[in-house]
């Protein structure tokens, strides 16, 4: 392989870069490429995607991002196409960023990515670089993607061609602003591949770029991070229960907590969301499996996390009883459907996993997201109004800490409702100093009380 | 309860104070007191203890506090007895820093602090302050101390006496340096009485004192923060071992996850021991049986690293056997006996518990700890030099990362040997890109291999 070449390329920036999937971690990727002053083909299966990205129109809601990718477009430094072989042939750096979820049986479904190692595979051309961002447990690409290539292409890894792993680290919402300063990780198939994705990366991001010994290094450094705050928010959601049992407040517990300079401070809440969280620990599981080992502690985690909309739906029955209601036939005021706060995201959502068992016990219900005003989410129409929302409510329900519900007026609801006020606040968002008398309030880990 | 008049002493520094167990968290609070010029009298059971801190004598290897301790006596500010009657009668605050282990079978065993409880029962006057410094369960003061002390005094809590929770947060090694850094957490039985200790340690810390609403939140947050470093120490223990299979370094794993802004990093080892991390666990459990619910994440976290030195073992059997050796017979060499670095502590330290099993696999122990040198410890004997300690040696044992063993000169060592030296690394210190060559080492996380 010739490194010096490759080198070349990226330092007089005639290097050619394709992003193989346009979503949430691809685009932002290829965009950035491209501003940086590579030529950059982004390429995807989906053609109505492509199809608005051309039009300058995209469904991801990353603050910025419109800006970037009408700039780019502008200057001629994007393309996008659905023809693999087109961004093959013209690029000497290939960037995976597909999704790799796992599947209702918790299994994770890698086809995606193995689908693009084959297609790369089949045209690949010697010095031509892959670099995986896809999050994938740490032995996928030694033991599974450079095989499928080698296996296709009839080259070498390290003679031929370089794989690298640089796992997203993305924080959706702040993607854009994150691209500066949140540092990556690079592990290449050998030292000198890892050192000039090392270069790259200086190019694009003025993030410190950490250099690891391998590619499945850097995946673990990623599912790590990602499964230490899993495990974390398992064991706040733990406390919680258990407290609320004890009669202590949760949340005052943590916040006593964090005046400790060893404590890092995690959250109780309705569940753990979003493509990463979720997915990651059973990466991890996978591997772990294939060498007879079984990691009890983030196994127990995703079980803690899983069974939060249970706990949440427990806490709503227990409210509404307070005021000797069912949940059949009761109007449940839902607020929220993202999975995080301040973003318009609801893969994975706990609260649609809430919605559900609402709507499994009959309930009515009424949901205010900001994010997703008068819109359609899977089924379940959003309200135009948090107004319209609460119309003969009979409980609230948080479900996600977006920063437009901390400043809900609850005394003037409190005023104008014609019957008691339920707020089950999953997030524990309201300080209960604050409450309006005659509220039935509970929370996770904050046991029922009427104010 | 006269709570202005309790103010007026604590404000005109006239509040006498009786400390009840004066080892090593109570001693350093007794002299606090006393050097923040409040008359205060040690108690303790112990009567050589006593003997010895009236000659200004202390086992407690902790920097600062024999100077404190001279000052405090030649000031007249303390006194030490084991005649509980005086103090009691002597005093205006009452602070019980007595020991709260847990037994063999991980019962948590509270009958020093009943004790004490009783006896200041008995010989209760209005207007006495208790406050609580031992680590116990959330619900022990408000479900047990509170009653035995009620029941033997025929007084009523707030309003003849008051009662508060301040956990101690001591940093072994650096108690007298946090005195006034750390923050402490103060529950009282009543508001009043919170407020009125907030008051007291305003005057003997310049910390944050931070009230929470109840002695039993108190007790939680220091939990909390201990289980929370007992889990997270427990999910690096499993990920070290995970990846030391997946041929993953585990050290290099952490310090690419430390560059992400919300991950903190913690390290696997051969087990965690100490006071307070390997008992806190079993008070929450113990409480949480009591209201029907497992806490499964801090049970299995207990069990992962209680299981670690059985770990260590293989580590040790796997190194000797890469040179063709059994542990019958082989001359072990141990470095460190304490259970954390640089202090002089072995409490539930792990080192024992691994040299317990080298013994009864009739291995020969050779012991090298700074802090022990020339002393005898649990009937293990330690040398006076590493040097010694390395003599004819089959393998080195890392078991505390005391400062002084990151300077040992590998390669003077592997020098002077006649054979392979094995290092066997349970804390991670060295750098494998700094390890002398032919040397046969591995790690916790790090798989065994010969540089």
């Amino acid at each position: 392989m010739d490194i010096a070449k490759i080198n070349n390329l990226i330092e007089n920036h005639e290097l050619k870069v394709a992003v193989f999937g346009t979503g949430r971690i691809g685009l932002p990727t290829a965009l950035m490429y491209a501003k940086a002053g590579y030529k950059t083909i982004g390429v995807d299966i989906n053609e109505n995607l492509i199809r608005d990205l051309r039009n300058k129109k995209t469904f991801i809601d990353e603050p910025g991002l419109p800006e970037i990718l009408s700039e780019v477009i502008d200057r001629n430094l994007i393309e996008f196409t659905i023809d693999f072989e087109y961004a093959i042939k013209n690029s000497n750096v290939m960037i995976i960023c597909v999704p790799t979820p796992v599947n209702q049986n918790k299994i994770p479904i890698f086809t995606a990515i193995e689908d693009v190692a084959k297609k790369i595979g089949i045209l690949l051309r010697k010095d031509q670089i892959v670099i995986n961002e896809s999050s994938v447990s740490p032995t996928t690409i030694e033991t599974l993607i450079i095989p499928i290539i080698e296996q296709n292409s009839n080259l070498k890894i390290n003679d031929d061609f370089g794989v690298c792993s640089c796992p997203e680290r993305a924080d959706p919402g702040n993607i854009v602003d994150n691209w500066d300063k949140v540092a990556r990780i690079v592990g290449g198939s050998s030292d000198d591949v890892g050192k000039m994705i090392v270069k790259l990366y200086h190019n694009i991001s003025k993030a410190e770029i950490v250099q690891v010994s391998t590619p499945g290094t850097a995946n673990a450094v990623k599912l790590t991070e990602n499964i230490f705050r899993d495990v974390n928010i398992a064991l706040m959601n733990e406390f919680a229960v258990l407290y609320e049992k004890l009669g202590i407040d949760v949340k005052e517990v943590i916040r006593g907590s964090s005046t400790k300079y060893n404590f890092q401070p995690h959250y109780p809440g309705p569940g753990v969301g979003g493509p990463c969280l979720p997915a990651n620990s059973y990466y991890i599981i996978k591997d772990a499996i294939n060498v007879d080992y079984i990691p009890f502690m983030i196994r127990v985690a995703r079980e803690i996390n899983d069974r939060m909309p249970a706990v949440v739906m427990e806490l709503i029955q227990n409210a509404l009883n307070f005021t000797h209601k069912s949940l059949k036939g009761s109007i449940i005021t839902v607020l929220g459907l993202s999975y995080k706060a301040n973003i318009k995201d609801v893969q994975i959502s706990p609260a649609l996993k809430v919605i559900q068992l609402l709507n499994e016990k009959q309930a009515n219900i009424q949901i205010w997201d900001p994010y997703y005003k008068g819109e359609n989410v899977l089924g379940y129409p959003v309200g135009n109004s948090l107004e319209e929302s609460l119309q003969n409510t009979d409980c609230i329900v948080v479900l996600t800490d977006h920063k437009e519900f901390y400043d809900i007026d609850l005394k003037k609801i409190q005023k104008n409702m014609q019957k008691t006020v339920v707020l089950v606040d999953s997030r524990n968002i309201y300080e209960i100093s604050n409450l309006p008398q005659n509220i039935v309030y509970c929370g996770v880990g904050r046991k029922i009380r009427k104010i």
